[in-house]
């Protein structure tokens, strides 16, 4: 049996990964507008506007990846146990530091 | 003399969009690499991270069009005086005010 | 006559500042509160729950006192003319970020 | 033997509570500057200024607790097995969403 590796991925911790790839050509298609705004000169409010709808739709979906990685990454580290499920731990937090401040 | 109002844009007060136009097109391509991040299944702690950049960019073009909203159409609508300076500068607070909580 | 500047201010921009001082009485309080909370060593998800209400709060407030200077000190540094405009704007869009990057 | 429950707490997870203690007073005097500054009509920007390091620091708190909260409940809980685990992971999402878009 042949697996594709390059495909099939190494990590398969996404819950939804059909409904995340929506979003996020959503939010590619997000981005072109703004740009397309700003090339037009359109009215800088409205593009200010656009540019809250694009963080927003991000931080949900940094929010969704973060539940799926404590949902399976962090549980599988724990039921590891010792370091393994520290260093999960660590390198989360880190992550929900720069998500918080970003 | 015939003015290409489609290319010179309605509002003109964009100090240097070349240079947002630079930014927001190396915007894009972070939205397009988080999506095939995801497609790939890379580590969700990398995504997260990528997805941390992508906003803080977001933040520095939508904190650079505020001060030249700012400096151009809030300055212009004030010296013309009376409400047109009041309803600039409160479309503004509520720009801001989604910029913060977003 | 004597004015009693200890009291009257300097500045004298802040539109209502009794209903200010009455929502940082609150705010103090939610701080004495989260303290309380951390001492008794209450449920860690409660205590963040109010963290998030009290820095929303606080959100509330730094919007308010920013349009307020919008509306007053910035129009009149516009008014005025000349570079003390641009350095009003200058000096608010650097706080508009500390408070987006907050 | 008499165990006193409002005191001694009911959680016991937090890693270094006398630290934490220290940075809410420290929180606390931050507010009740704030109230001064806004009473005596201080330069708006410079409250503002205060404003956004009184977030700064709540969030460190935030993220601080959080990072508690994930290394022992969330482990424990793990530990437990079943749906008390996922239970506290669901409760841990729903508080990081808040702490990011507040």
């Amino acid at each position: 049996m042949i697996v594709d590796h390059e495909h099939s991925g190494q990590h398969g911790y996404i819950s939804d990964k059909d409904r995340y790839l929506a979003r996020l050509k959503r939010i590619e298609g997000q981005a072109r507008g703004i740009h397309r705004m700003v090339d037009e000169e359109q009215y800088c409010i409205d593009i200010l506007t656009q540019i809250s709808a694009l963080t927003s739709a991000l931080q949900g979906v940094a929010l969704g990846l973060l539940d799926d990685h404590l949902k399976h990454c962090v549980v599988d580290a724990v039921n590891t146990g010792g370091e393994a499920g520290d260093a999960k731990i660590a390198e989360a937090s880190q992550a929900i530091a720069r998500l918080v401040r970003s």
